[in-house]
């Protein structure tokens, strides 16, 4: 993308009304516009990000062997009605009347109306396992919205629900559902610990929150200090087997970590006191096992080995897609602003002119840039005619992991300069060099010799 | 994907609520479930189509110069009174109180919001053009939804919004928009002709509507025959030149092709007879150029060259994503159930196993399905224990294009069957050999010999 053609509508000064960094960083690069109280629209480089992030949580949950699907943001209140939920959830659900008078809600979740479906579909055991995700637009009338996108009203997330004969087997879908969630958030370059939380308006006896750490985090946190030195890395796994998912749960389950919510002083002083700690942190997930609630109140039952109607064993599984945004910035930024992880930047490089309109600097700027492109990296090229300062001051504001500086100067001597947003080192080497690196950093091909 | 691990609930009955046949077949073919009046859940298969044309319309719009963003559901009403088109929408606009007493809508159109956000952000016209789009989910209190997601309340469209200095700019945008609609249709398998429309309430002197030929389409449509010979094909359009847009503009709407909207008899009676035709159309998309009309309304002025504050001249285009499903369905099935042109398909193929558990059949299954799937494509491999008769009913109703049989006859003699949705016709080969042809059907590149 050359910046001439792009929208990016940067803002200098900050924003008076943000409290948080991720807040102001999204206002200041031109991510987000707030509509109204707690309601944003993505500008192009806020939706690139977006996108990036959905694919990600798809993709990891193909993997998993999850199916995806959508459901409509607005819902019937019958469903509600029929769970017992309607009257439950109170004022943050945002409820609708349309013209023939009937009531209506925009869905803050979904368990409803997928059991819904499920009990008009699936008659036999047989059909089982079966989880299903969508990612869709959600609304809860939060009294006071803030933060930007970590506390909004209208907000992206994923959410899936797994249908299955047995406790075990339910539980199977729970174990497996952490260890997707673990590879997902890794590969946006976040770590999420997951701890032990409380079931709340879903319910569940069974239920983890992901947490990012984070100074700005709503969340106190407590947790064994051991729990961050573990990765998941590349390691393969097969999602069906039930001894491979258990082992990932409890090795990253079996020390303490727990929310405020859950916190027990009496267990937390058993962890050595070197390794105690206490700190704020981001939930960007949760994972629930709640067992036939639904299926109950609902008649969501199959046909059993035995013959006999039995009702499904269920959980949900969310993970908040627009708040991720937040989340990672919050965690990878400094005063200049946002670092984003290779896995989610929305470019994968930048590209500054130090002389648009020199012939030279100009030439080469463009043979990067299709170089780039040749091997599927997009770049952000900054074409206009704004002096050095601020072009930079912009590429390191929206965070690209990767500049290319092109000037007069270093092409006098062959060079352009490769940078890191992450460390600020840079490194003088030839054009072609700079995109087999950036070509290397990406796992893409570099270009024939 | 395996059937026996997919979510595919297919029905043999034909549902009694269902008048036309795509609604009829969208159903049965487990693609939709209504949810309430109007407002449907994508099932698997459906969803899977659905993403399929929001890509192509993504990578047309793209192609073209514009920039994807995205605008939430819900609108604040203030910016509706500020065009005043708050009072004039009527009942279909959903009106929606939140928990402060504020009047929100659910969008069912974005000429508001953008313009704010434009005027929020550009104050130059040296950052024009701009054309920015979305595609976002859209609301309209329909008093009697009908046709399945024809005529749904809750829909998915994409609406882009240009931003020019002048009407002659501003016409260059609506004609780049003319011909990328035309590639993104043809890229669907559909014919979609611009016809002369009316502006209704979003206004416009200049507009066009898309119609797709189809008998149960809900405009009457009166053309030359000649317009159904043009195809736009592969040729390669510099979105820039204002020359070749407008010469494919002049192209494709120099004949007569009108809605019964602005039908105009004495003009149509200079068609030749033998070119005259009626039919009817079902519109798939509608482009606007409508001047200065909220710019004026909402003070969206620019700093011209001369240094004044000058209105920008802007346009919407529309093309309706959820609806699409409909129409192609309408223009391409037979009584037997769908048949997906290649550009929009679910799967690549189906893979029929004549014979499940037959350790011959099922390896030469796996073995098609893993090659497919090495090569990009993706098949769904029907691995159930049904008998053949069901297989291949569900695979005519679900429409895939291509089918690869394999039974233990045909393996005897080194060969599987390879078949046509749309012509029926079949072809005995070896599996390698019907792994290639699928492989250039799409455009793969084909194994190694």
């Amino acid at each position: 993308m050359r910046m001439s053609r792009y929208f990016l509508p940067v803002l200098k000064e900050n924003p008076s009304e943000a409290q948080i960094v991720s807040h102001r960083y999204m206002l200041r690069a031109g991510m987000i516009k707030q509509s109204s109280s707690g309601i944003y629209s993505w500008l192009p480089l806020g939706f690139k990000i977006l996108k990036n992030i959905e694919n990600i949580v798809h993709e990891e949950q193909v993997r998993a062997g999850h199916i995806p699907m959508l459901m409509p943001t607005l819902q019937s209140a019958d469903l509600w009605r029929e769970s017992g939920r309607y009257d439950d959830y109170g004022e943050e659900m945002l409820r609708i009347t349309d013209r023939h008078g009937r009531d209506m809600l925009y869905g803050p979740t979904n368990e409803e109306l997928i059991t819904d479906i499920f009990r008009s579909h699936v008659s036999s055991y047989k059909d089982l396992p079966l989880t299903l995700y969508h990612i869709q637009w959600k609304f809860r009338d939060e009294i006071r919205p803030r933060f930007g996108v970590m506390r909004g009203r209208e907000f992206y997330m994923k959410d899936g629900y797994n249908f299955d004969l047995t406790k075990e087997d339910a539980l199977h879908a729970y174990n497996r559902h952490l260890v997707s969630y673990l590879r997902t958030y890794e590969r946006m370059g976040l770590q999420a610990i997951p701890m032990r939380a409380d079931g709340g308006p879903i319910g569940g006896d069974y239920t983890h929150e992901f947490l990012v750490l984070a100074e700005t985090g709503e969340s106190e946190v407590f947790y064994d200090s051991e729990i961050t030195d573990l990765r998941f890395g590349d390691r393969q796994i097969d999602y069906d087997s039930v001894e491979q998912c258990q082992a990932v749960l409890e090795e990253f389950t079996s020390r303490y970590a727990r929310t405020d919510e859950t916190h027990d002083e009496a267990i937390f002083a058993e962890v050595p006191e070197a390794r105690r700690r206490t700190a704020r942190g981001i939930e960007v997930g949760q994972i629930f096992y709640f067992g036939t609630k639904y299926s109950d109140a609902m008649g969501a039952t199959v046909q059993g080995p035995d013959g006999k109607p039995t009702p499904v064993h269920m959980g949900s599984h969310g993970i908040g897609v627009s708040r991720l945004l937040g989340a990672i910035i919050e965690a990878s930024h400094d005063d200049k602003g946002i670092i984003w992880p290779e896995g989610v930047t929305p470019f994968h490089c930048g590209i500054v002119n130090l002389k648009s309109g020199d012939a030279e600097a100009d030439a080469a700027c463009e043979a990067i840039y299709g170089a780039l492109a040749a091997l599927g990296l997009e770049a952000l090229y900054d074409d206009t005619s704004e002096r050095a300062g601020g072009k930079f001051a912009t590429m390191d504001l929206i965070g690209l992991p990767w500049r290319i500086t092109v000037g007069p100067r270093g092409l006098k001597n062959g060079v352009v300069e490769l940078t890191s947003r992450r460390t600020g080192e840079s490194e003088e080497l030839p054009p072609e060099q700079a995109v087999e690196r950036i070509a290397q950093i990406y796992g893409r091909a570099a270009p024939q010799a």
